[in-house]
């Protein structure tokens, strides 16, 4: 469970590896949710993996059995097409994880099937693969985020870092006299990082105003400048986020 | 099913309101799906209402029968921590919407519980409440937007518009030969826009290069230009994203 990644990093791990976005679904909210805390463990690499998934089943089940599928919601998404096609009347049950779906089949009746990688039904003994590659796009891939506990976990043999994450938000976003919820005016904030940003992601900020976002800004350092290392560049621009009268903190470098 | 809503405006229906966003569980992604689309339909309102979810079952049924949780996934998403306390083994099933989870407890066994609002408890008979105001938060707010067939659609009576929603995708990111998968510069479009930002949501666009994103972002009109009209400001916001490289389309004016 992507939970547990993040928790193990208080305590016995010392790196984890966690999805931080699907090529078809898009983005995996636990991972930014996670992220977007004031105490977020820091971001130290990415990779990349193209994902093919299987419809898994006790061994001895057949398709025609199968009336209730079982898998993370990211998998369900990135084979939506496949389940409405194929089985319009499933009733479809959210896991914590693809893994999870496939050993929740020994507890559950034989009329369900997991939805998760070729690798589950091989690791779990007594289930089959009834179909592979069922996700919809067939070019489908996801991004994963390698987390350390701070920003001070070195990974050993790592290539310069190019790429950065800060975490930003309003300081006063303007408060409805109506409905008591808040907007914010987001522009000034983006433009103060004067960097290339490759990607923005907003989640609701937790326990403050409703409709308070956090957005989670990935960087990349397109143009070498000497003076400076990347490290540094990241941090000027956290700064003048600050500076310009918002909220930042680096959460990722890598 | 929200699905049903984009789909009606394109036969019978004029206007239909769709969630955008909760405030503590954020974007409903299937929204921003819909107005992701090269022919999206239009956004012309917006609506702000407090939510309160409640464990509903059927007559008779109670709190510890309860085995198995139906809901649409933001509800599910805005009573985790509910459920996670009190039904730490129960499975949770994924539904189209509340109402449909409600719906749904006819035909699925007594140890059943739909979460959804109170008035589908009312609605149909033979159910009953056995708990209320079960959301993780106490300030729950969603809010909608109401949307047409098009742009020249009109809502009468409609206050003069402040807002806009703009479709933002970078034409030529540029494409990793490992992997094939791609990413783009997204700040100088957003810098082109010259607008007041205050919302921003990323998906992948589809049919196109793994990770290439479509952002949806929402602007309101902060100044008051007595020159030009905000249709005529958010038009020109259009272009300069479109002179900066970028593709952008108008999907909404309220």
């Amino acid at each position: 469970m992507l939970l547990d990644v993040f928790d193990a990093l208080s305590s016995t791990a010392d790196l984890g590896v966690v999805p931080q976005e699907n090529s078809t679904f898009g983005s995996v909210i636990e991972t930014y949710d996670n992220l977007r805390k004031p105490d977020a463990r820091f971001v130290r690499g990415e990779m990349t993996l193209q994902v093919q998934h299987c419809l898994v089943v006790r061994q001895g089940v057949r398709l025609d059995d199968v009336k209730k599928i079982l898998s993370h919601e990211q998998a369900l998404g990135q084979c939506q097409r496949f389940i409405t096609t194929h089985f319009p009347f499933a009733s479809v049950v959210k896991t914590t994880s693809t893994a999870a779906a496939a050993q929740a089949l020994f507890r559950h009746p034989p009329d369900c099937a997991a939805i998760c990688s070729k690798i589950c039904a091989m690791i779990f003994d007594g289930l089959s693969i009834l179909q592979e590659g069922i996700q919809d796009d067939t070019a489908n891939f996801t991004r994963f985020f390698v987390i350390a506990r701070n920003k001070d976990s070195a990974i050993p043999d790592c290539p310069t870092p190019t790429r950065a994450l800060i975490q930003i938000s309003a300081k006063v976003p303007s408060v409805s006299t109506v409905t008591g919820t808040c907007t914010a005016n987001i522009s000034k904030l983006l433009t103060a990082l004067q960097t290339t940003i490759t990607r923005i992601d907003r989640r609701p900020a937790v326990g403050t105003i409703p409709f308070h976002d956090v957005y989670l800004v990935e960087l990349e350092r397109e143009v070498q400048d000497d003076s400076k290392s990347w490290d540094q560049e990241a941090e000027l621009a956290v700064d003048r986020v600050r500076q310009s009268g918002g909220n930042a903190t680096l959460v990722g470098m890598w």
